[in-house]
């Protein structure tokens, strides 16, 4: 036989940390099964309910509801009796002292305070940013359950501030060598790091701790802003951020997977910051492991590795798609491919996806847009003609060109193509001189298009060896000529696109003599209690705010307040 | 204004490359506009409607049919007038002299040849494969359109007599040193390649000549065997091949994106098979750029770069997971993974779908099952707990261990159980011993874990600094004590885990001192002449076959005429 008892605090508050950590005592004390301690929300009691314990008296949410299952009464009492006494204990032996009550008193008592670190729960919290927003102080918002639509207008109104919004959902970031929420003791150094992904700055900055190196800032979002929605607000502030810091000398940036024309936007500000850049998507597979000064990693460990060793020297030897800086002549336009090869093709595409979007194809890749109409072109296109769609009744492209030449003369009737692809893949069973018939066609379009930017440029893939029957050298001949840009692997058709497209990196800033975050640190915490002391140990000044719902967590109430305010 | 005239050659069948030659030279000759030539199946006299040229004659499917578009009525007889002339000039040129009507025949005249080459029409190609099959040939069917069935009866009847089936659909390959369908020609050398991708095949060949570097054998599958329906049947035959043969010394792997379950058996092989081996997934992302003896290219140029280094020293300085030989102990037994870190579990998971399927998990990644009762695991299965349906009511497991050990317990009670990994992710904010707890669970499961192969191995990840509040060195130190196996990086967890689950790697095998193909190639040709002419060209012996649809192409007759015989 068991005995519960219930015990119910009205209008008690206290944080999720303190009562596990009270449940936990409750639970240890002599006699006692099982115990729980929660706010009387109905979630909570619902749990407590499917938990075995039934709740028999009237509660509400702002209500602290103690419940425990004892071998006899006597030591459910005996425990119940001892609540008030480790409450006590607990008191004294975190955040001693006078609490405010409100953000504006906490203000008043720290007013050289730059940020509010946020942890309250989820459906007040959007309120309290705002209220952060407001006076000026840049947020690390720790809470969950926060609606896009509210991470959206945080964000902005904290861009329009020149502020910075972590979160909401933000588990971790180390702000001048002081970790906000759950981060790792490290070293200060030279590696600047944003991470759409608590975990992964942990693994990642530990790792760069554990190979000798150190860390200038490190940055969260909140695990949705690479989403299509909140478009990487944040991420692009973190990235300017970090290539203003006199500090940084190498960026990673860690994701789990992101939304491609996000990447895309992020991709192309990296590739101009003029510092190296270890990108880190989890699950997305890019083209190379280096692409100019932005180098993709494999793993956690591996951005950790790429890191440290581009902190010391900023430029590894790695495979790469090299791109040629004296190539770099940014065009307008739309980039369109037309393929013999449907691997070259597919290979193309997964690269360009990072840096173009929208991409419209007949492949079928994650982050690439279907065309449902393959005989129209639409944005950037990228086609394998090889396809089945394009072959009834006709043979491969590799052997037969009429229709390519077709559809490249259709391309360049749109005013809109800047750039267009093709390859001519040789070898035995294939056209015996392919060359020969597109670079006719090439020859026409460059002379007949006739725009402000100049001619539309074409870059032709030559696949092939010496010893084919085709003569290597003279279909090379015959391509140039006509006035493409030969090239004889992906890598480099890859890279002569990207050149064309991307505006050039800027040179190399002088470094601002500022820091980018106001020294010392000082934090106004709101929400658990332990981030007051995690703060205070870590030698940031830090006030905590004494926060409970508003009107007793009575929303209707809380509603009615606001209004009259 | 112009003129159009039909003619049709009743019964005289060509194939589409000659005809498409032919229609080439009429489009050329003097005041012709446009030109036709085709066999009048349906589809092709609708597609000449589409092009504007109006069909006027009673046709049938195994009639040639010649449509011509002139200036004048001068001009487009005096055109039709040089057809025969015209075929007749093909004809010299190419492949002069006797051929056989059939298989049959063609294999009295060349019974030593070992290989059939065939590239019929589709809805032909399966009988003739069957037919090559039945006399000990092995295949390469360029064809495409051959039902999915098909291709699995085809490649299962192969398996059977220890035959190569090449496609359906395979564009590419090379055979002792002479191209099948479109190939480069390339140097012979070290690297075997199996490709389920053409002008993957194509790029990477071609890219290893220009390095120096040298071709053993390539091997085509066909696009679609690394699908779930073929399995893989080619591709293992294929590996197969190479790990025997003596002359390859790394082998390559490139294929548009597989099934994961392929991928998985298709790498198991892999890793067994005694010698390098690189990876070229398409778009697919594996979690290290080396695994053991596995290397995972990032681009076609990339693993043509690694063949070729591999072939000069089989060991390459990568970012890698290491497998340590002396872990490897090949236990039964599913994984389950409980993480605390989400991109942790996301990081492990990657990796470990490469080599184990299926794999249950509540995170959403490609290759990689939902796991629908996220309270009962199935199979390997992984799982981010900090993830909210499990963290409603609860703190995130960071700070509290509590449904995690009770989700310990109910996965070792599940007897085909054989290893658990979990995370401890230290720092501030995190719990501040959390060792303490987990490894007392871990050690009661470790000594009631009663199976034949010993009790479950636990691998923990510890991911924190020297630094870190929780007293990193304490913490390994509490888990090991528990009998876990204690990892600081997720590489390492991975490779303890697939080290655990893989079989070890066979010593490498005495080479066997015989060609996987017979020399010198003989070949019998069935479908496009072109190929006949490229085989010769290339030094093999080749005779083609005169082939025509049976039955004069009327698909009832023969169907009657089949099951008369």
């Amino acid at each position: 036989m068991s005995v519960t008892i219930n015990e119910v605090r009205p209008g008690a508050y206290y944080d999720s940390v303190v009562l596990m950590q009270l449940q936990r005592e409750l639970a240890q004390l002599p006699g006692i099964i099982d115990a729980g301690v929660v706010m009387a929300t109905p979630a909570n009691c619902d749990l407590l309910s499917s938990s075995g314990f039934s709740i028999e008296k009237e509660v509400r949410s702002d209500d602290l509801l103690i419940v425990v299952r004892a071998e006899d009464e006597k030591h459910a009492h005996s425990a119940l009796e001892q609540v008030d006494e480790l409450m006590t204990r607990k008191r004294q032996g975190s955040s001693p002292g006078y609490r405010p009550k409100s953000l504006e008193a906490a203000n008043r008592q720290l007013p050289q305070s730059s940020w509010v670190l946020i942890s309250v729960p989820g459906r007040y919290a959007a309120k309290v940013a705002h209220e952060s927003l407001d006076i000026n102080k840049n947020v690390f918002l720790y809470s969950d359950n926060v609606a896009v639509d509210e991470e959206v207008a945080l964000k902005n109104s904290a861009k329009e501030k020149g502020l910075l919004m972590m979160g909401p959902d933000c588990g971790t970031a180390i702000i001048n060598g002081v970790g906000f929420g759950f981060a790792n003791q490290v070293r200060r150094g030279s590696v600047g790091l944003i991470g759409a992904s608590g975990t992964g700055l942990q693994v990642i900055t530990s790792e760069i701790h554990r190979l000798g190196g150190g860390i200038s800032q490190a940055i969260g979002t909140g695990g949705r802003d690479l989403n299509e929605e909140i478009g990487g607000i944040t991420a692009i502030r973190a990235v300017e951020i970090l290539t203003d810091d006199p500090e940084t000398k190498v960026i990673v940036l860690v994701s789990k997977p992101p939304a491609p024309a996000v990447v895309t936007k992020l991709l192309q500000i990296a590739w101009n910051c003029g510092k190296p850049f270890v990108v880190n998507l989890l699950g997305y597979s890019p083209a190379a492991n280096r692409i100019g000064s932005l180098y993709f990693a494999t793993s956690l460990t591996n951005a950790a590795d790429l890191a440290v060793s581009l902190a010391q020297s900023p430029d590894l030897e790695l495979p790469r798609i090299q791109v040629r800086p004296d190539a770099l002549s940014h065009r307008g336009g739309y980039v369109r491919g037309l393929f013999a090869g449907g691997t070259i093709a597919y290979e193309v595409t997964i690269a360009l996806r990072t840096f173009l979007q929208p991409i419209f194809s007949n492949l079928h890749i994650e982050g690439v847009e279907e065309l449902k109409d393959v005989w129209q072109s639409r944005s950037h296109t990228m086609l394998d003609l090889g396809d089945d769609m394009f072959t009834q009744g006709r043979l491969h492209p590799m052997m037969d060109n009429d229709y390519r030449i077709r559809r490249l003369r259709q391309e360049a009737a749109d005013p809109e193509v800047g750039i267009m692809l093709i390859d001519l893949v040789l070898g035995e069973g294939a056209h015996p001189d392919p060359a020969f018939e597109l670079a006719t066609v090439v020859k026409e379009i460059r002379q007949n298009s006739d725009r402000p930017d100049g001619a539309i440029e074409v870059i032709a893939l030559v696949i092939g060896t010496d010893e084919d029957p085709q003569d290597l050298g003279r279909q090379i001949e015959q391509m140039e000529d006509a006035g493409a840009v030969v090239v004889q692997n992906i890598g480099l058709a890859i890279s002569e696109t990207i050149s064309r497209i991307l505006p050039a990196p800027a040179p190399r800033k002088e470094a601002l003599k500022k820091q980018p975050f106001v020294a010392p640190l000082s934090v106004i915490n709101v929400g658990l209690e332990i981030f007051t002391d995690s703060l205070k140990d870590q030698g940031a000044e830090v006030i905590g705010v004494d926060w409970r719902p508003p009107a007793g967590g009575d929303e209707r109430l809380a509603s009615l307040l606001s209004k009259l305010k």
